[in-house]
Formats: C-alpha cells, sequence, structure tokens
C-alpha cells in the first residue's frame, strides 16, 4: 500500500522542502510515499472563500479512487498520540486498498463536498499551521510511526 | 516583559535553523524573544536515564529567577487553538512580571524537581516532535500569537 501525502500549492520555503525532502527519503525505505502538490486555483485572490473551497474540493476528489482510504489533515479531527497514530496507520495498511491518503487544505479549510468523501478526520494539533508547515509536520510523523512499527530507536514515549 | 525559549541541546539541522531565525527575526518586530540553547550534560549517552534528567533539571533550575513565569513546554500540558493560545500568552504579558520562559525538555522529560518549579505546562500537540521540530513549531505559535494580538491576517481560524 502507498501513502499519498495530497495538497494545493506546492512549498515555496526552501528550508521547508529541505525538511519534507529528508522525511520523504526515510519513509522511502518503508514504502512507497507520494508527496502530491497539485496546483493552485487560478486567480484565487480575486474569488470568495467559498468559491475557492469549492473549486479546491472539486480537484481534490478528482484525485480520489474507490480503492483509497481519504484521511483529511483537519483541525476538528481526532487527535492522536505518536505512538496510536502509528498503530491507526498499521491498521489502514492491512485493509488491502490501494492508497492510504492524506489531504491537507488550504488556508480556509476543505469544502462539504470533501468532507463527505473523507473516511477519517486526524488532527496533528489544536494549533493552526501553515500549509507548508503542517506538510514538513506531517511528514516528520509518518516516519516516526514507520521507525516506531519497526521497534527502531527513533521515538521515546 | 521577554519571552525565553529555554532548551538543552544545540539545534544542528541547517534548515530548521534557518526556519527558527526566520520566526525569531519576526517575533523581534513586535518583543524580545531570546532562544537560549544551554549545552547538552557532558558524557550524557553513559549515564541513566533518571540521572540525565536530574541533571538537566538542575541546570534549567539555576536559569529561572522569582520574577519569571515558568512555562513547560509538555506532552501532559493543556492544549491550545493558536488563538485562545495568543490570549492566554496576553494575559501572561500583563502580570508584570519580567520573563517569561517556556522549557523544552530533553528526550526523557523533565525531572520532579522542574516540574515543582513550574508555573503551567501547555503541550503543543499529543504528538511527539523532536527537540529541533519542537523548537520550531514553537517560534512559529509565538509569531502567530503576535500577529493574532495585532489583528494581522498571517493567521485563518
Amino acid at each position: 500500500m502507498d501513502i499519498v501525502l495530497l495538497s494545493i500549492g506546492k512549498v515555496s520555503s526552501s528550508w521547508i522542502k529541505e525538511g519534507i525532502s529528508l522525511f520523504e527519503s526515510r519513509i522511502e525505505k518503508y514504502l512507497k510515499f507520494v508527496n502530491k502538490e497539485l496546483p493552485d486555483i487560478k486567480n484565487g485572490k480575486s474569488l470568495a472563500i467559498d468559491k475557492i473551497k469549492e473549486l479546491e474540493g472539486k480537484i481534490l476528489i478528482s484525485e480520489f479512487c474507490s480503492s483509497d482510504i481519504v484521511v483529511l489533515l483537519d483541525e476538528k479531527g481526532k487527535e492522536f498520540s505518536s505512538r496510536d497514530f502509528s498503530v491507526w496507520v498499521q491498521k489502514q495498511l492491512s485493509t488491502g486498498k490501494k492508497r492510504l491518503i492524506f489531504v491537507i487544505g488550504g488556508p480556509y479549510g476543505f469544502s462539504e463536498e470533501v468532507y463527505k468523501k473523507a473516511d477519517f478526520k486526524i488532527s496533528l494539533s489544536k494549533m493552526t499551521f501553515t500549509h507548508e508547515m503542517a506538510k514538513l509536520f506531517f511528514t516528520e510523523q509518518i516516519y516516526r510511526a514507520m521507525t516506531i512499527l519497526k521497534g527502531e530507536p527513533y521515538h521515546h514515549d
């Protein structure tokens, strides 16, 4: 099973790119990890927030397949400890589905249509981060989950 | 009032250093921010975990003054949304104390003596991060808190 991190908009900060690349390369030792960054909505700044969410929603949904498990990274989602998250990931990996897709929304969140398509909602923190920082934190947590599942010494409870 | 981020051990990753420096320079527009990294315990690898925590605790406590508010960044602490954290920071800034000190512990956590000296415990997330990532995470949240308090457009609820 592959893990996909799906988001709209590219990371522009070079130091965040470097961090994400580091964790990506570490995750690749355990399973296939795809960091898929879709292009921003054109002329987004001239559009109303609900319109942006609707357009982003359509683009995100077009990426989903019936053989995917779709997980939104959402402030209203369930919070896990890193260890509990690793156990949860392992459970998803054993379902026989093809892809475990984690979706990072834009600054205004997800449209209702995206919520309806999602299998799970997970929150990294009650605090809000930038889209770029969320990608960095998330890739570190996926790497951490892999090391926990393998009993490697990266993580301390 | 100054804000101090106190920790043991230096950040070694250049990309994390770059991120922390970026947020530090932004925070400095609002108030004085000191990122104080104390040296690691000598020969720490040869010591038992409780001994490391005890020695780290002594070093941390030697930095505290009676005019400080001491806040531990601790997984057992209270979680805030970014907005609620900003309100909480403002309340501390108005107490007339000299320094608001946030303390990041080592991988094994804090000694009992440090817990006894603390005024508050705050958790950034139920998930565990590296010491270095926690510093990055935290400096972004302090910057975010400042922009929320000033009504600036960085943060979206």
